[in-house]
């Protein structure tokens, strides 16, 4: 399980969630990226952390499945091109399971311009359909995996406007620290509420169990053999 | 599991694929229709076996987590209806199973008139654009189970269309019948070939495991309380 | 003209409006299911029905048209395998008139839980971007056919909130029952309002005297020679 | 009926094909283009006869529906606004129609340059889904009304390619000159073949019998009072 | 650069903005319909104007590109088909532009009956996902080139919906006679404002520069040579 | 103009491409990865060179608009974060550039792998229906900007695919190492051919003279502040 951000508690935080719903003979052990932003709030933060994702994935390459820790899933394709085990982003895995709880599903998102990158990898994920609210709770991603009372309210008071305005019927959580929220929003909406770090590890549980993998055949086969240039090179 | 259609082997071929890949602490309990169409080759057969697959869900309430074991999903959003623990068709399984090891999968179904069938499923789910290929072997339901050379030759041919002429880089077994061929279709065409059955019994683990079950909100609701007149009342 | 619930009388209402409106030389002949839900409210309710649309269409294979009188349109292609003359759904008529009469119309339905189940209705026939708005008035199948004054207010609410909030020019009605409430609401909210009835009624004479049929190479051929069990076999 | 070319015989020829399926109350009365173009083949020539058609119907306000009867459907929106009685366009009615007798229809258009026009008037009825196929048949539109022996065998050759390469299950006639080859056709390929003159002559029939007119609340409302400045003004 | 309608005053301001953005090698110059509607403002309108637009581009045929200078294109394929030279309508430049400044645009158009008009214009060019909101300022085609406070106040308004409402990052102005007020909107909405004509004048000199020319092989090859008849041949 | 590849003499050649088509005022600054992939041909290549983008994207924070000159256009919506002037990607202006020209394109990319990113990108950009095929080359990055006569005969020969067999009426060129051969694949195929430099440098220029910058709004707001964390801190 590889958290894209350099922030070692909330990657904590994150492999107890993945622990607590594992099979009893998977074992998951939590990566943190060593450098790059702390936490992943725009498309540059974004850019910088798949690099760091890859790299992790290169060092680590004999694990039997990968879960990428960050609701936007950087890297997903490009680290299934390095490893032929399974490889689940937590946004996709939550999605995927949403489509099975519920004709429609509302994300909770943290800040107002992550909204439309939403929209966008639901889109890239051919899942636009499935989805009839994406809104933010204007709470940071750091913030998110301890939120005070404030935060909390507003996580309640987004998840309530998706529910009841929008006419979600099951909420998938937009960010990875919200993984400890579950229950208590679960129990302030009435609504299945999903958290893509236990959905990943579950899924990749089943690929495995099923012996899938990642097809290899053209689009996801390994990199071509591009020569890279080292700086001052 | 629920076999839909009346064929006891099937269900008893299926069922070895469920347990083998099922965790230690599961139980794979099999049903299968006791009246109706012993293969479901048309909309007319899946109209009557979606009643029995009813009547089933509806006689044994207290399951973990159903799995609906036919490709076409018959009865699944009213299964849905009848009980909160997730219900998962093996069709669905397999779609979503699919679309994290490849971008494009080809789906391999039975007789000609079924593709148009399994372009709407697709459609239903919202997964048209994650299918390039949908072909059928020209090989009957009850035959995929226990396919001759001739059969099996179809299938490794028809599979091969789909990953060379269409570009399919997964093949999705489209009937519960074809469950013990996937090794050697595999083998024939070097890339994932996903069995619903197992894909289906790992997804249920993976969200009864999360502790996931369906949203019981609005649409998927208990039917309403409609009073149901019998023959000749 | 296939009723699929079995109230009676909902029928009798139907036939008179399909009567009303049919050629001099068209023999209305309703049917009603003689078992089953008495009114379709869920998918549960739908499954159920759609195997009584089944029989009574094998029942009369001789009649020129046929029209399946659920805004649901159960059985729709189940019933096109059985016979080769037309068959039309009243829902799917009324949205196929609709899109003749305005770019984008709204749907009156009845209960909550079936806002999503016209949407999926919509999504099979690609028709979703002709529709703006489906709405659902809080009133049952049952009391949609014969609406006291504070129902009927609820539907008029309704179908003002269609066109004048979400920009429908062109209302449909979303349940047979509501036939006979047509008049009023088209005087109410002054744009067109569509009753299926009499839709499918029309445009099933007018594929009959084009000689049109339904297309028996493919999908919709006869059902496939499947042996079916009888309970105790 | 209105014929947005100018070549009276072909009006004729479309005139009698709907006489011959019109109820026996219904008086058809056509009318054919006093300028432009003597057949429809470009962009350039449709945007010529479509004025013409706009001056038919301003001439003729008081007709209970009106027929375009150009494939095109040119006009159609435009017309709408000017009278309240409904209007059909032939190719808009035979899509509609094909939709109900299969799950996929193939178009059958004059040359190679409409392929690409017709695809684009599917997308702006919302059908394409319901398409899988348009083909040229390489014959103009004057000729496809009195086609020679190599003609009628290049519609054939390209009606079965539409058939059994592409998948259609019914073939749409793409132009109102090909009226009288839809029994020949039929005969050739075996599936329903529909000539939009009749199917577009019947549905203004329903629409009619159905009291059903166009909505004239926003969209298709009378044009705005705008002056018209003549030449040499 | 071509404006359909016949009102020269709007030309002239449509011009001046036109040559403020243009190459200094940029020779623009402005043609205005000499009969037709004053204004376009129905589907009626637009066909008419449409047949104005074609003659203007045959009676000049040896530009080196061509400017359709009315937000909704009219006759913008004709067109194409007329001349190899590049063809650009403001509409469309706008829209183009406009998906490379933030991921959905608003687009503000005039009259509500717009509205739609403007939806399916966005779909044929395939740029629906883009667009997340069309809002009328109800002010007519002619008073948005001169607007007075109330006018303007309804636009700004109009335009702050857009933004805080429905989400719009960036405004395309939904007529050729708001170019005068594309500065007063940016400065009340702090968006970008893109005005058609200074993106439609720019886009045209980018084709040309780069010796891009419109496709003659099939779709908008030179018109078929049909004959045309005149009044009273 | 940015090159997300370290290779050298592909800037220079793409450079002077840019410069034959800018305006007499428009000066090109080429600028080079220092570090990274010498050529992008998968999503770890792409990944890895985003990270390089941005970097010169902040080095260089004054330029009037910027293009990555990359096909792919890695890292468009994280530049457009970083500044305020205009930045375009040269695959996105010539899919944009294309859509005026013709119904439908197609694109020809260097290797199969690289076939479905191309769709992807499309599907990003809400383009999907203006392109009708995308077809490999087999010819690598690199090998496109020197190409031999084997070389160039493939790429002849896949246009001609593109054009004679999937109906593209224009072909974008789906590599910036293609940029030399626009000439020689146009004087073969007979259709517009696209060079994505050319075109996103002309559009750069258009978007600055009419003043247009990317929207800060909301989704493409400066990043937020997040602390970055370097390697051993």
């Amino acid at each position: 399980m590889i958290n894209p951000n350099t922030t070692g508690p909330m990657t904590d935080q994150m492999a107890r969630a993945a622990t607590a719903v594992a099979a009893a003979d998977t074992h998951v052990i939590p990566f943190t990226a060593d450098s790059g932003p702390t936490a992943i709030e725009s498309y540059v933060d974004e850019a910088y952390a798949t690099a760091k994702v890859l790299d992790l994935v290169k060092d680590n390459p004999d694990m039997d499945g990968y879960v990428i820790a960050c609701a936007s899933d950087p890297g997903l394709l490009a680290a299934r091109e390095l490893v032929t085990a399974p490889v689940i982003g937590i946004g996709e895995a939550a999605f995927l399971y949403a489509t099975t709880l519920a004709p429609r599903f509302g994300v909770l998102t943290t800040l107002d311009r992550a909204i439309e990158q939403v929209w966008r990898q639901l889109g890239s994920y051919g899942l636009t359909s499935h989805c009839c609210s994406v809104r933010a709770c204007d709470v940071g991603v750091l913030d998110t995996s301890h939120p005070g009372k404030e935060q909390l309210d507003s996580l309640v008071r987004t998840a309530r406007a998706a529910v009841h305005d929008d006419g979600a019927e099951v909420i998938v959580l937009g960010c990875g620290g919200m993984t400890e929220t579950a229950e208590a929003l679960h129990a302030a909406v009435a609504v299945p509420v999903i958290d893509g770090v236990r959905a990943a590890v579950t899924m990749v549980e089943g690929l495995v169990r099923c012996g899938l993998q990642t097809s290899k055949l053209r689009t996801l086969a390994p990199p071509e053999p591009v020569r890279y240039i080292s700086h001052g090179e």
